[in-house]
């Protein structure tokens, strides 16, 4: 699994690049289960609206199986180790829930921002994956993005502590406009099991869900190995300190659990 | 401009019809502007968010020549008469601004809920008609509708004074999770100078729009003439009382004023 040079330029011009149905139907399926299990688990490293419905899940490459195998997916890594030129670890996975109607806002923002910031990652030399659990559609609170935002490198934030559940450092009208005047605003649609690849530094947002349609997605944020974050002010599940070099599983990983599953049905 | 049979079929089975593109960059820059001078005016038809941006204007087609030709345009009247099998005359005629970062949601509802309820019109014989002022894309806050809820006439409904600065009948989760896992849920996008035309009892809502791009979308309720409301609650500019059949004009009656700006120039 290997990007195209077309795509490797994509990534470089625009910030991103995405690319339909990565995953099929039954590895879909059998991370979706894991996603409702872990939500439905009373653990620290979920993380809750104000009315309960979960957001966030972190870290779950650390305590389920589906997710451990997806953090060392070769359709994730191999490209990134390609697009950063190097060995990559995982800096942070997420599993964001946008759910039907209650999903939240999550503010314009670059995540390597809040790497340099509140991690001391060196340099934007890191970078995430979102992977639909869900179709992400014009109607449940698509991912935004302001393309060509990344070559600005880190531009001024605020720390928002008071929209959301969760602190974020957030940039402000001016600045997001500005940027849109040049780059515009693109919201990628598309099945479950697409997978977006984007810069640490594109500038990014996602509206409320205010659908019947739940939205989750899988974020992996790969850092190149020798920059690692040198801040440990974040929970080790949050901004994790294992610098160890992700090695690739075998393409059929997720297959074989979907296999099992049904085989013990 | 007639509507085709596949057309007219297709607005009966799902409740709504996509027409792109029905008026062209020059109609659309004459209403364009001439809604910025209506939402910078003092007027008590202009209603504002919590924080002053503009959110709508009523009965534009009352006080501004560009909007009273719009209300009697031919690509508009013309098909609504042919689906509502008669004359029309107009029921309510917004201006919706859905202003970048500040536009808020409209939960989901039925607009003939308010009609009926509030003012006391007989039957459903009645329709919406939007027109986009702005390309409408996943980002900024698109229109979401439930296809074929329209079939189930008018639902339950609840009077929401809270949420935004308009008072709205709203439906509830379960109700609206129900009609979508039939019906789905759907945004359609499209350029500036696009039409949709939606049944009176479609459940629609639409998110906030959290892009640096605005979003303005003009609304002409018409209703059959011999439908016209009872119950005379709401103010004359809200929900009309003039029941006389709207008589189009020519095709190019924007087109005249688009040309007689340029000249002015």
């Amino acid at each position: 699994m290997k990007l195209t040079d077309a795509q490797q330029k994509e990534f470089d011009r625009e910030g991103y690049v995405f690319l339909p149905e990565m995953f099929d139907d039954d590895e879909v399926a059998v991370l979706r289960r894991e996603a409702e299990a872990i939500y439905a688990s009373d653990r620290e490293e979920v993380w809750r609206e104000s009315n309960g419905v979960a957001r966030t899940a972190f870290a779950a490459h650390t305590y389920n199986e589906a997710y451990r195998r997806l953090g060392r997916h070769p359709r994730l890594v191999e490209p990134v180790k390609q697009l950063l030129d190097g060995d990559v670890y995982m800096h942070q996975f997420k599993i964001n829930a946008k759910a039907a109607f209650d999903g939240d806002v999550w503010q314009w923002h670059q995540d390597y921002g809040t790497w340099q910031r509140d991690d001391g990652m060196p340099t934007a030399r890191a970078m995430n994956i979102a992977l639909f659990l869900d179709d992400v559609t014009a109607a449940n609170g698509p991912l935004l993005f302001i393309p060509r935002s990344h070559k600005h490198g880190v531009v001024e934030a605020g720390h928002d502590l008071e929209t959301t559940s969760y602190p974020l450092w957030t940039l402000d009208r001016e600045t997001v406009s500005k940027l849109a005047e040049e780059g515009g605003c693109v919201a990628p649609t598309g099945k479950a099991g697409s997978v977006l690849m984007f810069h640490g530094t594109l500038v990014h947002a996602s509206p409320p869900n205010i659908s019947p349609m739940p939205r989750t997605i899988v974020y992996l944020s790969l850092c190149e190995v020798n920059n690692h974050i040198t801040k440990f002010t974040r929970k080790e599940w949050i901004a994790h300190r294992d610098f160890t070099p992700i090695e690739s599983l075998n393409d059929d990983c997720l297959k074989e659990l979907a296999r099992e599953a049904v085989a013990a049905e």
